[in-house]
């Protein structure tokens, strides 16, 4: 290879949270994944070394935050350390599920805001640029002071229901203070919209009050942005029956499925189908789980910002429905 | 007066957005106003020159984000700068009104945060710790590294319904994509809870496509964290009305009420009350304005922070139901 | 178009301050102004959006700080910070006039230094270079961190003075404490210079006491770097006056001519001719004001730049005498 | 309480690492240790939320960095984190075994230096000050740009050996290149040093070559500032024998015993003493670890440090022993 | 001495610029100066070890930029480092002469600006404040962002003149483009002024070409920041003579008297008094200067700072002819 | 030259400490040392001017911090701080002797750490990346968070040695605590190990009291890092002889040679060659002094950071043994 060629070019390193995803995503970028010795000395402290050359080069390094998040979190920094310290034209963090996205305000008093934390963490290791998918809130963005390119699964997830017959069907959000994602798929798919009113009982108990909105005689489309434990989903879809729904459709962008998760879904029989994308490893077993790549979106954005092309017109190219409706000011 | 009590005093200066609420404030802290020279150069540029020594002083610099906006905005900024070249020992930045907030996502390509980059600025110019009252979004938050104590005016607001009858009464959100603050006003004032479900029709025009929960025959309690030119609430109003509901209270935290707002509120016969709060000044000539003071939950703050005390306990001293329902983690 | 062109080529925008100049100087790049939409929340908050593919772009931003100063420097900080969340490559402000400068000293106490808070804000908005000219004081330079190119329009006045009969002239400083540009020019020019002798009477109020240096049977060229209500400008040519001057030609880099400067420099029969640049938007019906473009030395400059070739080269290819004398130690 | 003396006062909180480290040390400070509230998010991400007041209070956070590591170092930060945006007045980190610090140098190409990234991260959230003990290298001090009191266990170390009969006894460095601390012991206790030769037969795998010095017919002092697994130090024990020594007692800072460690230190019958400090928890049913405890080492430099107190004085008023040579420049 | 009254004591150290000085300081303070030891490697690197308690103290280091001035920089940037690194509350830099003002803009390509770096590197090693004397230009002010206490020796420098008979006294400036500080003393003086008008012939020779104002018959006051060779002062007094000037006396802030100034000074029969202040040290044997100390103003300066008194009314109190006049907007 | 080739392009300067390495430096890059004009105020401040276009160049700076260290270091900074000015693309430090890694930890209280100060200075300054030689420890790396290529001179060292019969021979390092490079050499020599045991009398006296390891009989290779008044080499040589050496050859990396160290060493009839490299100049009339050099070792690493080529591979692929063995974890 031609030094002109190599100076610039890409590279692609994965932490240990999800080397699949990152293989996929060299797949669609026609190059192969670079190498990367992560260690443990034997006092547990993480070390990391790239096993390709940096200096110069464009570096894409894939992480989402899954469990065990924080050995996930410290790999990642350690190799953003590593890469500036190989001089790195540009290092990017490619992290499909910001799972601290979850911790975006204090709603209690003397309480971390760790989504804030954590973007001031990459900072400081030495990022130059994030790549994520699905935020827990959109404000979570004004957390970075870095460039950040904040890619949707709404188009692929709608996309996936538009196969199907979707008579009498109606969006749900599990919580009506967070309903922004529900009610543009609402739109997108032509249905009408429902909601949740969680109240909290105490600490770690949250009950759904109500539902607000008619579901009565309609099967739930359920959309939320991450699925763990599934207990909130287990609940709204409790709720939706009482209320009088037929049945229920459960999507997501980040399906984590921690604990007894996949077991209470598969046990549900209410609930006839669970969707996801593969920005977080799938568990093994999850029969029903339908997984919906999302490896060819990074794939063409790393491409588009490698390239100097808009990535927002990645979603107009390809399908315009895969862009959120641009909100102007009112 | 001698040294060790001055030594590390309160000292509080108002720009030029709303002396009338730091002169309530001073009068609640038991102090005088300082004052602040604000001259403007031939060329439009402005300065501003602190009155009174600042030197190992707790400065608090009140200003209100109101039109004309940046204006007061850089007032602000330069009262900070002043105030850290005079060697201040901690500056507060009392901003009522965060009016940047409402740009906190970037929901189209290439715009600007103007919430983060406000805050940054703030930051640069020197501010030590914030002290504002109902973000647009909580998020808006972990824009700041410093410490910022977010005073909520809900329990306020709550108060003056609670002195009505509130039969047959619904709290309604504007927005079912933001109805957390709905949500807990309605479990404050044991009401049902119901919102409107917005629909962009183009760049500058949204209209509110349904109402999601039921207002068939009840009185509506509109809330939103601000008011300008009344659109949107003129808007859920006549959607409310369409929906069958028999009338409407409106109640906000910063009633700005800028452009044909007043006239165009006072003119509408479904709406019997509109309710704010003094973060803003009010405008002149809106009789129907029930306006309540937040001087003293400001005075307190600043009063606690001065003495090192939790301002959490603030709400909870006073009256547990002016704080927010602290949430833990699911 | 190829993707290697379109990679690092230059995007200009403007702000709405004066884009007629960026007109200008996309011409002499032979290039379109790309566009930006400038918009405003309901309570008078800006927002910006770029309206061109900024990823890997060299950008360019021109916005003098002309009045309304605040929503200007306002606006140019929100494209800057849009800029940087879109990666590009570099952003550079284009401040042909940087208005802050004015406050460049504490020559009160607790007074603010705006000149070195906007650079502040400036860099942490994100900005990546500056070009700008004649600034009020050649140490605001010093005010910035980032790169600054610092153009002069001392050349193109020479120039215009050099096509006239200048017997029997004599260059004045307004002021004596501030006389370095008279000086330079007077030497370009082969003349004997003179200065105000300034007196501040009370806070808001100065005069000039006397004219140090010969004036008698003169014409004098009184160049200052900014006229805006042109009062310093009528004291100085009346003192002339009464020294003996026959008349006065006066000359800027900067012509504001803000409140009643275009009535009173036109009334005054001693004033013969006013001189400016078009660092700023000229104002409508001045029609004894002559404007000298300086668009071709921006678009030079940003020609150079992209290029990677010496700006400072700019002055001697072109013209020696557009250059400053380069000062030495001594 | 009186408001006086609680602002400002003292407030110790803990995280899950070593409470028991964190009871001692306030127990000699004689004040009640503070709560901690640690949750976990459904998808693994932490957070904490302090639970008493630390607004103009002096927060010292005890936390060592033992596996799991990483749960550890991210609680300290959302610790930190959390105590900033409380407007604590200082935020001092005590973290008796800092053990990134093993990750101090770039010994291959392209690996990341964990110490100094641990460093800033710790920066970034906030803290003003770390406490720690017998860094793996003196030098990672220089890793940190906020001041850093660097306590000993040399000196209660010296103490234990000082009650022994040491006759026909030397000094032992695991490692001929990191012998600094064993000279030092040595010097305390007037004995000769030696030292082991290590070599790197593969990347993970090192062997000791020889032994430098003399150590035959000799009682030997292993020293080494932490012991994981105890490979290291089984195999000089193993060497020293081979050369002639007659047993050996192991000493260290850090006793962290990972692994097997307990089992073969315990099974080695030329081991016939392990001596280590209570900077970590010691495992269960390691019945012949001496454990020596650093707890009033600490309580007292912090109550120095909140006193304004010299901490370098705490070494020398205590016994001057206790505190390294002070090197001069040569 | 009981600890309340130490933590946040004053502790003075002192550089080996100007020790003298920081005695004099010292002894109108009413404490001992602390000791430092300022050591050499033998590579000759400088090392300094602060020899009092700095913790939570308020820490003064004084020291002029006199030649050798790289040196008296560095040790200046170390003991710094060396209180940051102890913990002081404070530490202010006491640089009575701030020598790298003199390279305070870009006057030719590719050039340093020295007082813009020095002022950065001075806040990346940790200071807080910084207190100063005649800055070359008031702009310098600006290139710090840490709060800068300015003192003028004009009131001390007028004072000396307002004993002696001004009858025909003019005061000058050496250079026109530089003489708002002659112009200040002036007024205060009642006397007219004047200055050269500098011409720079080539790189390294700068002759004053003409004198600007009026001189014929009348005794110069000549009024400079700083001399240092005293070329300058030589050159401005042979064109004052050759303009008709009866005589000269010299007097500037800060008499460095460098090479062969001295003797060139003592040796000039039209130059009949030099007249200095203290910042610096006076050069031995330079029987005709007089030195006007300074020392009860840096005193009075750091007390007031001390005790939060506002330094602006320092001015004020003790005579206020000594401060500038405050200049306002025009 | 057309613009293509010049944009980006290397830029070599150089200061005044060593510019005969620069020029050799060059002569392996094929390309001429470009100009800088250094110049002192007559204050003492420096000046620097570089005179070649920096914009958008890749520009590197030699400068090893010989004596006069402060001078030299303030060239650097003031070089780095011009070319950030002049917008180079990248500013690399080139420090072949990084003096001040000799001040790399606090081994008394209240001492500067100055090899850290030094490493933020130059940061603050603007450098983008050092290339430096045998840093005095390896942990100074992590002094700095720009990247750092640290170059080793044990290969060229190794082979000079391995051209000798190297029989009964034996590496010998001066100081037990710091011993790491010595057996590094001794295993690429295939030669045993010894090393000095110092003992501090007092402050400014070292003495080695022992040779830890067996010697006798044998010509010891003593390895410094750096080579000052020769002080401690003379010592060690001493105790070696005292020990039953039969000789020495004593190797650095920096050889200063100061004071009287050519002289001593010279004299001492036990020494019978001195080794040193030529990151600083050699001295004068030292004869027995053999010099290699490592300018192509720079002059190679400069040109694959410019290449985008990885700089840990000009190790392996001239020769494996000039690369340090690269350690793992344990």
């Amino acid at each position: 290879m031609d030094k002109g060629s190599a100076a610039g070019g890409i590279v692609v390193f994965s932490g240990s949270a999800h080397p699949a995803l990152a293989d996929d995503i060299c797949a669609h970028l026609n190059l192969a994944r670079s190498g990367v010795a992560i260690s443990r000395f034997s006092n547990d402290c993480l070390q990391t070394q790239l096993l390709a050359n940096c200096r110069q080069r464009d570096v894409y390094i894939v992480q989402p935050l899954v469990p065990p998040t924080q050995e996930h979190l410290m790999e990642l920094l350690l190799m953003i350390n590593a890469a500036r310290g190989a001089s790195a034209a540009n290092i990017t963090a490619v992290i499909p599920h910001y799972a601290y996205a979850r911790s975006d305000k204090k709603d209690s008093s003397r309480i971390s805001i760790g989504g804030r934390l954590v973007a001031d963490m990459l900072e400081s290791a030495g990022v130059d640029r994030i790549i994520t998918m699905n935020l827990h809130a959109p404000q979570v963005h004004g957390f970075f002071s870095v460039p950040l390119d904040h890619l949707t699964s709404l188009g692929v997830i709608a996309d996936h229901y538009r196969g199907q017959d979707l008579t009498d069907h109606v969006v749900v959000s599990p919580d009506l203070g967070n309903a922004k994602q529900s009610t543009l798929l609402a739109r997108l798919l032509g249905l009408p919209v429902a909601a949740g009113n969680k109240q909290r009982l105490a600490d770690d108990k949250v009950v759904i009050e109500s539902i607000v909105g008619d579901v009565r005689g309609k099967k739930a489309i359920v959309l939320d942005d991450e699925i763990a434990t599934g207990g909130s989903i287990m609940e709204i879809v409790r709720k939706l029956m009482e209320f009088g729904a037929t049945g229920a459709s459960v999507a997501c962008a980040h399906g984590l499925f921690t604990g007894r998760a996949v077991e209470k879904l598969m046990g549900n029989p209410d609930i006839h189908e669970v969707v996801s994308t593969d920005t977080v490893p799938a568990p093994k077993g999850f029969d029903c789980l339908k997984v919906i790549s999302v490896a060819s979106l990074f794939a063409e954005a790393i491409q588009r910002i490698h390239d100097g092309k808009s990535v927002s017109r990645l979603f107009r190219d390809v399908d315009p429905s895969y862009a959120p409706p641009q909100a102007g000011l009112f």
